[in-house]
């Protein structure tokens, strides 16, 4: 069962904003990407960091911050998303925002960790000009809000390539229910990458009642388009640690697997995961922190893997549906998955 | 394209060999379980090492001999497979013919890693009376040959259950061509693992050009059975070092993936890679060795992953309509899966 | 501040068990080895399973049973130490009698998972033989007792060489004290690495107030040992979980440094962390569980850092400080570090 | 036995190049940090990639790159180090350099990942105000030169503590030889960690044939300085790969350790190994390359482990000896050790 708004902004607190960024000069250069920033909840995330973990399923990427995610089990700022070029600015602009919310943070605190993933849109997107500025991030960070969210081109996702047609972000939720309990998880995927032949949707849609197109349409881009990449984000309100979100950070490449994808040498393909079921506070009185957390031997736990590895399927599914043919360097256009 | 034999058996030089042990007691208890063999290559593998590494999907497993192939980036032993609880026995077993063969390990040179695999087959085999002994290593190690071999409910795969039906060994193989050069990609799964609704086979069934029943059958053993485990072998020719073997054993979770399972949190879900396209001496009068690898943005790379994920699918499968209808402990009987 | 019994045995509720084997046969070959059983606390392990981690700074060595550690972050077995070709035998002996104190597992519940660690004491051990039978290990278990407990050349390290000198069981502990409790550390260490001119033991001896030689003794078994190895296993009874103990399990590494080897490379030095300060249920049910942990950021976890640190570099001394001089295999001799 | 400089760039063609940042305002603000590059060779690294590996002791840093370098075995960009709100800046810095140089990076090749490694220098820089600017990276880079290297209080030292003192970049390097040949070990760290108290430097001082004082000297940075961070390079021109890397990259952890620290909570101590020997090309018309690796049972390996745990350790202490007294925000004064 999806939640309402079969999104990530369906796990109670999740906040998304876009900043869309699309100019063409007369060289033939465009600007084609963006930025898409995710706030685990609504409050100080440096002040009440979540658990989260992260797999890499292929490390051809540039994603910064997991680190010390891995060492410390939690993230402690938004999740921003953009281009392969953007991660420095975006760090910059993140960095920014953060340190006006928090005034101690390298003056009387420790400094701070920004996890910010990328993907290559160098085929609509002249990368090379690095037009994402500090200021972009800043702007999505302050457009993020809960509830619906839009999908497709938009944001970090402007310029991105999936399966040979038009991708960019998706995103698809999962309501798991067991005795007097309702957990969500919900999924963001940044979608650049794939060949037009793999993809599985037609498939998947017919699952749905959906009337399938006779084969997977013939795709332009498909021949001249560079190995890509994905980024999935998992977002849970189940009490779950790092640990834990490790596992779901593995069914998410499950799921990502069924959308037909080889794992191609050049993706960078990665999944971040987190709940924000309960908080680790920045700095505290007490020497211990008590946390209540899920038995691995639970059954919820099997449907929370169950969950997350449908979402990604469907999430990746939804960047495709979403997204509408887009024009960008070159004069080259990328068309939407005809429906 | 697969293979001439579609199995493990045609990478050039791997031997498979299986004992398979059945006994009914009249207690109830029943011995249905084996041990199966499988060496990289037809000479001494103490002698000539192959590069090698693994993936753990989910590590709920007991498989031995990773962490030094790891470290090193070779096997020295034939891989192993048995049930959990054999696990020792075969150690023992394959310890005592490695050392016959090997007269100088630990007396005038180093130790010895052997890998073993397993799952858990308590449902019909009476595990707890560990009735494989390191003889039954020893019989499946020289049985061991090229060419055809069994699958199905045969030697570690005799008591397995797959998808609530009966499971076992199942292989499947993919040859991958380019300018000169032809590669072979083999697949062996021991296949203990899953629900019934899980299970993508006849989805896959109609791909293959075969009619398919309306829906998955019903299992008796869904109920009751804990959750399984699932071991992948895979095995090449092609010229890849333990670096590479990584990326093909992650390339083999997206295979499994595919077949329908949400990766239970009770299975030991755990991919073993090799290639014998080279080998590394046991000792050598130079300090450096020389070695022709592929690179890993050649084409031919992607083709190797593409067939590790369909070859891993196929093996599942193949182990699923190989397995005939099996009794076991407290005469339950787990049926094949009707064709 | 170290405890009591300055041992591992001073964390309340560990168990340490050894049997040693020596017999010598006229043929020159030698039974020159043994078990040790270490129990995290007094009760059901298998029930009550406790945190742990392991660190793998130099994985030539074949321990058995990490995979599931990682995977579900606790250990429901005790920790056995043996000769590396008795891993099997002392797996099958560990299993016998987890399973006389457990009927349902493998029966109505899921299987076991046993850690085994091992060092090659074949310089003293006719370790080809595989001496070291299941029964041997089952009397280590049922030694095992909390309390005063042997070191030196007893159990599995009847036949080990540290330094070039005479190694086996080493142990140490520490106290740490923060604002109304007290934690304690402990570690015990099977040593088996290292050359004598590495040795940095006469400087800690200086610091400790003891008179120092003027230099390393001469080792004969220094110029013929093969690359050995240390397994170190960390105790405690602060709250942390299976994140926590892997950097305690890091630490240890720092502190084996101390002692001065180089970590060669034919050596498997690998840390397992263990904390019995809470348990986690095999069943329950509840479908969740409430851990109460100390924080990373407290002062006293860096106190623990500290403490492992030092007990682990005591305790690979303490080793060396205990063994005998000890006559086994072809009648070679190794000393026992002049004092 | 150093080699001539005693430095990382007796590896021939390493390259280091500082960019030191000083300035101090009327509100108590300063800058008092920098930017360091370092080239792996003296050639296009894009185009000439080398072969690397990464070990995280402990993961509390915002060290950025290494995903891919894990995947890959290789870096393809010179080694940045700053301060940690900084890594921003220096990506873009880097990254448009490396533009610069390669003008079908994101055009019709794929993009680049660059490898940025930080510490916190907030106790004497002002690092909020992000007073690191892109070109200082340029500057850094271009300056970047083989010989004798500037140390201590410079570049992304500028601002550091270690052990309480003035610490920063410290450099050390080792000769191994063997029959024929002559490997190079260079390390290069960043040192900003530790308390006074822990600090090893007077005992090997005096094994150095030095003077040594009675004790460590008094520190007031000790007091309030938070958790610091260590960045170890690695660098070598012995042909042996990225596993073989990550080798030598644990034994830099020993020699870390060494120098007396716990590898406190709240340190980023993290070690980056790269070779020269070979390099790995962008693209090429052949599918395989062939390489030259240093088998890992030669004794030669040891010895570079040992040369690496030697001149980690020294570098670190060059570091202390280099640095000298500097003042920096809020006109705070950490004094270099004393000689």
């Amino acid at each position: 069962m999806t939640g309402n708004l079969n999104s990530i902004t369906d796990v109670p607190g999740v906040k998304v904003g876009h900043v869309t960024l699309e100019e063409h000069f007369e060289d033939g250069e465009s600007v084609c990407t963006g930025v898409t920033a995710i706030f685990p909840h609504t409050g100080n995330v440096f002040e009440q960091k979540v658990p989260a973990a992260h797999f890499v399923l292929n490390g051809f990427g540039k994603t910064v911050g997991l680190i010390q995610v891995d060492e410390l089990g939690v993230i402690e700022s938004p999740i921003m998303l953009t281009n392969t070029f953007s991660v420095g600015a975006v760090l910059e602009g993140t960095l920014t925002y953060m340190l006006e919310e928090n005034e101690k943070i390298a003056d009387t605190t420790s400094s701070l960790n920004i996890v910010v993933g990328e993907c290559n849109d160098s085929h609509l997107n002249s990368m090379r000009l690095m037009k994402v500025r500090p200021e972009h991030a800043i702007q999505a960070l302050k457009k993020a809000d809960v509830g619906p969210m839009e999908q497709g081109a938009v944001g970090a996702g402007k310029g991105m390539i999936c399966y040979g047609m038009k991708g960019g972000i998706g995103s698809s939720s999962r309501i798991v229910q067991t005795e007097g309990h309702s957990y969500t998880v919900g999924v963001l995927t940044l979608t650049n990458f794939g060949k037009v032949e793999e993809c599985n949707i037609n498939e998947w849609l017919v699952e749905q009642g959906a009337e399938k197109m006779a084969s997977n349409p013939d795709s332009e881009a498909n021949e001249i388009k560079p190995d890509g990449s994905v980024i999935i984000v998992v977002a849970t309100d189940a009490p779950v640690n790092d640990r834990q979100l490790k596992r779901l950070a593995k069914r998410a490449a499950i799921g990502l697997g069924r959308t037909g994808t080889h794992i191609h040498n050049g993706s960078g393909d990665l999944i971040i995961a987190f709940s924000n079921a309960y908080t680790v506070s920045h700095e505290s009185d007490q020497i211990t922190e008590t946390y209540e957390l899920l038995r691995d031997d639970c059954a919820v736990m099997s449907d929370l893997f169950q969950a997350v590895i449908e979402a990604t399927e469907e999430a990746v599914y939804q960047s495709l549906l979403h997204a509408k043919t887009t024009m960008g360097r070159k004069k080259r256009v990328v068309e939407n998955w005809p429906l």
